[in-house]
């Protein structure tokens, strides 16, 4: 059997979403590291690959190309139990899915990638007041939620839980304190309880 | 009969999507006009609806309530030609709809509402030439692909279209020449000529 190829970067929430719920569903894959760091998501062969120069990838066995790290959920759980039959219960997965794209990476993503990657004296650390007063309207939609919910959407873990628990687990590498979410930090705990649960990096 | 409401602002990309797939597949519906340029998605009574406070908000007869345009996209056009069976199309359809929301809406929609909404001496306009920079990224990789290919994903038009379809085919109102875009403009046109296709604003 072939397997699917993964092109990712072990560091990158984005990709870890994929390895997380590969893990949870228990479906073996192949790993391809990418340092988009050092411009491996811009060279022609990787481009031809994904034009947009990002990471993850999914690659099929029979070489088909699926990109966006949340697309690539959606089709990896299908049938699977993170993904939900019923119609309205997968419109609120992907109501969550585009939260977390527009209103909750382009913060807490991007404080931890300028915390993490950038030098201490690089001028985007300017960004940083901005994503952090952003990143925390996120949390605070979040911890609300989550205040009545013990997950997004329905009462069992779906890929919307694993999209948002990616970038939130690691918040605190941007700056962002955790200690005033309880129900976030709860709910955190909920995850990585899950049967196969892998840690990021891990 | 019921009908579903739409919250939104008439001149709004985001609820725009929504009004052309309802007029594609000629279901009836309640719009409601909130203006977010005048604080009225800061009520409580719109944040009751959507803490998110933004619009297009769908309402079902019901009050089950969906948020998030590329969402309400993919539930109205369940069932419908629009939205692919396929579980791989379905999968591409999901990858353009999270490039638009990531890679083209926060720069060709963001530029558009400075020009449009903003006085000319507002600070914010310092960030255009960098709004427009990502906006030609992503118009070049439209370009591409629609170089190609007829529509987005498959041999028909999908939300995928309509998604991206909304803010580029008024991208000019935020400084971007489509000119050079001979593969953009062909399928602007093709868009267009759906047949039940309502224009912004209409």
């Amino acid at each position: 059997m072939t397997l699917p190829t993964v092109y990712g970067m072990a560091i990158s929430g984005n990709c870890y979403k994929v390895q997380l719920l590969l893990a949870l569903i228990d479906r073996p894959y192949r790993w391809v590291e990418v340092d988009s760091a050092h411009g491996e998501t811009r060279t022609p062969e990787f481009l031809a690959r994904n034009p947009v120069g990002k990471v993850p990838v999914l690659e099929l066995a029979d070489g088909r190309i699926l990109t966006e790290s949340n697309a690539i959920l959606c089709y990896l759980a299908e049938g699977s139990r993170y993904l939900p039959d019923d119609h309205w219960q997968r419109a609120l997965v992907l109501q969550w899915l585009f939260f977390e794209q527009y209103s909750h990476e382009p913060y807490i993503a991007v404080a931890r990638f300028i915390c993490l990657m950038l030098d201490p004296d690089h001028p985007r650390r300017g960004e940083l007041p901005r994503l952090l007063e952003r990143g925390h309207q996120a949390l605070a939609l979040l911890e609300q939620h989550l205040s009545t919910h013990s997950y997004l959407v329905g009462e069992a873990p779906s890929v919307a839980d694993i999209a948002l628990f990616a970038y939130t687990h690691v918040a605190a590498d941007g700056g962002f304190d955790l200690a005033p979410y309880a129900a976030i930090r709860d709910w955190l705990a909920r995850v990585r309880g899950e049967p196969g649960f892998v840690p990021l990096g891990g």
